[in-house]
């Protein structure tokens, strides 16, 4: 899991407001909505506390739902903002990584998808006869994290492309957000470049378009919200009432609107420093991640795999 | 998982303070804390809001570690409280159930537990000689929860009690705390009686000494704590800040303290419909509640099992 | 998982030959061979060492593939044959047992099949108005395997049934046979009852329509072949390569030809009585069985929810 | 897992007897066999079928019960051989390398065993006065196998190691033996280099001393034993069996006898081409797996941790 307090753009967006640097669109895709943050300028990526890049966020609450993954439509979504990020027709083989720790349910993303992934990549080399000759090479790792390989990911991860050489490079995370709601209910995909298990130790290596030469496009979820952001969202609702009880235009009232600010509503919801390593999650986020890995899974392979039909790619796994 | 705010009686102590029909008193065992809270009176379980009877908690920070797990005091200690409050020296067959569901990591101790019991009556019944006969006759059971089954819990297990009859039930569940620190950092055991699944739905079948007549006795880990919790922890917290920034004596901290009771905190903390489903738990639950339950399984080997060594109970296992 | 040689009537018959008493025919549905055999006679029970009742197998060797789950053909194929066992139109509660341990790969296919069970007998009693009055009430149930639980399983499973007092029983249960290429590429209904973990113990309890009352339909696939068997499917390979080595006619051939009838080559094999304990598995079980139970799963809930679509139940789970 | 009939070099010198250019000499430690091979000339490498180096075999029947875990002396005897083969004390970082796919329990050894690896060379290079200073450097990866990954299990583990740049590799893979009584019974031990996955495809890796420039010591235990060789071997009974009815010295018994050899025993036990994918392995595989896995992590922290007592390797873990 990376970043502090969101790892989505659209939330550092919707805290910091319209900034110059910074543009935004939204579209509705039938239920879904898909809306695109562009950070321009170092002064709008200072200010969101995010990289230059772009971050597109794909929003539906049913996200999670084995009935999502059914009707196929999010995956087509998917796929198709993928492959708006990874640039121009592409060829060569492309590698997904999957980062975060596959034995800790709320990090498990990454090492689920790259489990679902077609890869082809092995075949395409040693007995390309034996493959249909529309499906594109693939490959597909899991460097793990440092805490259980004692090597810092962004390094074998570099090893790995420095050796295989890809076209391009997809990277999938488990991601943190600022609200519940968008738990398990948010895809967030960004040409901005990875820092695999930022926040943990100091030496991190980013990988980028610039430091890997190759199109890097990072696809995470939110799988939990820290128990720090929490208590703000709590504390907020919560002086907010005590504003109303009080009556919006008395002193008192007006006291307190002076804690409600975005810095003090941080800082006081952070003096309660034993919240860290705790997390909020669904009840049910064991079977939740299931599902959404899957539908991650697919929305790649039909990028990746545009000359196959879903059904193809299906029987090929 | 059971109650609404917290299943831990020492909790309800805590928070209702001392009142009459309700008696406490501690003991300290090296590094652990037992706190023994009987309910003696309809009128103090009335105000506690939980069954009369007696609550033993054991609460030691490092309880999910391997090391403990190791040193092999913690389940010597559980074994001891278990076998106090099963009362009289037994005979017969015991019967140990694991409450929750397997598959939900927060929900799953009972399971995990059952998992790990010295199991012998089948050996015992049918093949008496091949058995060690110092070895007490013992039986698991995991009936599953009503999400996943369609049946009240309860009534699957009274069905199970009545066709092995037991001689005593102790029964394994999940339990929900107030406090973060005291997740996966306290045992409970409790002669009380057992309520599978309490909350969910009100058909509730209670698993009594008076309704099974037989000695009953329920062991509890806190898994989580529910998201609604962390809010009011959070606010407490933040109000008392904001006392001290103000200064205590001015009448704006006064009118804050105020705010500061436990009822008004709740009913402020409650006010975000949105924290139910969400509950907060270490990053790391999935390797804890491993072993926890090996713990909770020792203590129950130990105290089921007074003729063998630990050494032996392993090997059997 | 069950007998000694082969849980499938099919194979037993094969064994046998024609003969009094049990009665055989075949259809072909698609890529799927259904064969039914009915054991009529007590002499006929008998020879094929089954109970009397009828026995159906489908067959398809691409039974544990993922594509066959998706197109659903074998599913429909399941519930219609279910369905004909079952007998007359039915109400009331439907209970489905999944026998096994879920914790050994090869023994898992009941457990992992309740779990994919749409159950609903919770919600008909106890919230009718929030259920669609076209689903039918159903639970399920796993009471584990007796090496885990010290108890009986047709003992607990008949404790429940008496409790729940469903209108008929499913029970799933991994079976064994005698041919590698039935592994996970056969199922079998029968309804001539079921024997929860036979050949371990002796104190069984048979679960009939005679002994519970209501329609028993016992379904089962085959996860191995058990070592012996392998030996001796191996040794008739070679006997019958050593015949030709010497030419058919020799009076070597012919002596040889004299160890090939079916008993002999049992006793031969036999003889290795270390194979106990051991079983012939495909490498890749582990994802056979999570696909094969999906499944089973899918016969069953469409069988016994036939005024819903296969998405309704599936949107519903 | 490896090779095609035995990844055992012992067998592979059971097979064919004593031969010039190989070594062997046992020792007794306790209950445990320590047999040592040296593969010493080209000629003696081509009988046996295996590369020049030393293989160390530790066999002991308990190897996968959890008691022999708990005695600790099993661990000892590991670590005392893998030390003997890494050879001149060693400083620099180890690291270990888990081949083959932890979602396939009997190729699950390798990823299982990293998992509890102690690793400290995140620590050792980012936090170095947070480390105990005897604590060595250690680093783990499992790379995956090549149908997941689509890569060249050599190849990633190459550029891991050239990226890393350890003092000594140890690799952890599953084995396949020629006898039942070997699986998860026998630990191998060999500095003769690794080849992960061989068999599969074409193009493989080594990983040897000479290509990588540092020690290189396979670590596996049968888990399988492959059904083709359980064929030959039940012929061979069976076969004798007959020899033995026909009466030893009838004309008969002695053409028996003449297929009773080693080469045409492995002929017509492999006529039967569908033996293939299937293995033998023991019913209870997935319990036995977690305990060798342990075991043989175990082993390897006492090696690479002189410095540490087996207490505080297990505290630190």
């Amino acid at each position: 899991m990376a970043c502090i307090n969101t790892d989505l753009a659209l939330e550092a967006r919707e805290a910091v407001g319209e900034i110059p640097g910074v543009e935004m669109e939204q579209e509705k895709k039938g239920e879904t909505l898909v809306t695109r943050v562009h950070v321009v300028t170092p002064m709008g990526a200072r200010r969101m506390g995010k990289p230059i890049g772009r971050y597109v966020t794909i929003e539906n609450e049913e996200l999670s739902r084995a009935e999502t993954l059914r009707d196929r439509e999010m995956g087509g979504i998917i796929a198709e903002e993928l492959r708006a990020l990874l640039g121009e027709e592409q060829d060569g083989c492309a590698m997904v990584a999957g980062l975060g720790n596959r034995e800790l349910t709320p990090d498990s993303l990454g090492p689920r998808v790259t489990g679902e992934i077609l890869v082809s990549r092995h075949i395409k080399e040693n007995m390309p006869d034996f493959l249909d000759e529309r499906v594109r090479s693939v490959c597909a790792v899991s460097p793990g994290v440092m805490g259980v390989t004692g090597i810092d990911t962004g390094e074998l991860l570099r090893a790995a492309v420095e050796s295989v050489r890809p076209a391009c490079l997809i990277a999938v995370d488990s991601l943190a957000a600022r609200s519940r709601r968008r738990i398990l209910g948010t895809v967030q995909l960004s040409d901005a470049g990875v820092v695999p298990g930022s926040g943990v130790g100091n030496h991190r290596t980013a990988l980028t378009r610039e430091t890997l030469g190759l199109p890097v496009v990072a696809i995470g979820v939110p799988m939990v919200v820290r128990a720090a952001v929490i208590g703000r969202e709590a504390l907020e609702t919560a002086l907010n009432s005590i504003v109303r009880r009080e009556g919006n235009e008395t002193p008192m009232a007006r006291r307190i609107r002076g804690y409600l600010d975005e810095e003090t509503l941080e800082e006081l919801s952070q003096e309660d420093a034993s919240m860290r390593g705790f997390v909020v999650t669904p009840v049910s986020i064991d079977e939740a991640v299931r599902n959404v890995a899957t539908l991650v899974a697919e929305g790649i392979n039909r990028c990746l795999q545009p000359e196959l039909k879903y059904e193809e790619i299906q029987a090929m796994l």
